[in-house]
């Protein structure tokens, strides 16, 4: 079937996050995305396997690009230098996701349920990103303070991102929330 | 009413917890709680808005003490050099509460809803601990930042403490982690 239905699933997407934006993401059913999107529910539910994984299918291959960075990241290089490449790259990722980000950010921001999706899944990444510290030979509690470090740096730049009247781009926001973070703690 | 029941809201929490470890949470009721308290469910209603806040009551009061603690620093101390005496003051807090801290993250632990919790009551927690750096005159993104890693050494802390089979204090694991984070960060 799914020659006669080209990018299927990107038509989903753009219907749910068009309707997530009009009527509100509780409002929004999934035979409305369908409907949306000129296809059946049955095609929604090959895809996602509800309205809410829509908005977080999107974390599997940010969490795989994330750890991926960090493994590759030289064997020489410091912990914390291995998670700015890391951050860099993540930051590469999101170059031209901006639009998309705004309109997802106020999605998730407007219900309560999605916000602690939006916790959980950072917490997995955290676990995630220790784990290939780990791999990397770092023992703990290093290598869990420096995943939750570099979490902590990915979601504050991430906000100070999709405010930014000027429209900078993330990479410069994750250098920006790094050094903050290496001199507060340098300091005292 | 109340004098004829004394301590009915540490009753309450003790029969809780005592029902939570040998039940699991989900199959203790408040009916049950009350009747091994020897009181009425009435009474518990006074107390808690239901049984899952039995966990998290203490949550309030943590974060009275994490934030009052961070104003109470003297006004010349760095944001980080502020947040570890924070952090010592509540290592303090805890120095008795070893026990109890173990049954209760055993019974967080083993539910998917609690533990979502947890992190919902940091995120919140980290927020506080900002806006108490903001009230310092700290700036963005450094006052996110250190509070993010504050949250972050409580939180490693906590779980190395609760493992740690020669019982330290929390206060030992909060410092350790902290030079961790500090060393790591200044790293590379």
């Amino acid at each position: 079937m799914s020659r006669w239905q080209p990018n299927a699933r990107e038509r989903l997407e753009q219907a749910a996050m068009e309707l997530y934006g009009e009527r509100g993401f509780e409002q929004t059913t999934v035979a409305a995305i369908a409907e949306r999107a000129g296809l059946t529910e049955r095609t929604f539910f090959r895809h996602y396997a509800d309205k809410r994984e829509v908005l977080f299918s999107g974390s599997v291959a940010l969490q795989d690009l994330f750890t991926g960075a960090l493994a590759g990241a030289p064997d020489t290089a410091a912990p914390i230098d291995a998670m700015a490449a890391a951050l860099d790259t993540v930051g590469e990722f999101f170059r031209d996701r901006r639009p998309y980000a705004l309109r997802r950010q106020a999605v998730v921001t407007s219900n309560p349920n999605l916000r602690e999706r939006e916790l959980i899944k950072l917490a997995s990444l955290s676990a995630a990103l220790a784990a290939a510290l780990h791999d990397r030979g770092v023992r703990e509690p290093a290598a869990s303070l420096v995943a939750e470090a570099g979490i902590a740096v990915f979601k504050i730049a991430f906000e100070r991102w999709l405010d930014d009247p000027d429209e900078r781009e993330l990479t410069y926001f994750v250098r920006e929330s790094l050094v903050e973070l290496r001199a507060a703690t340098a300091a005292g």
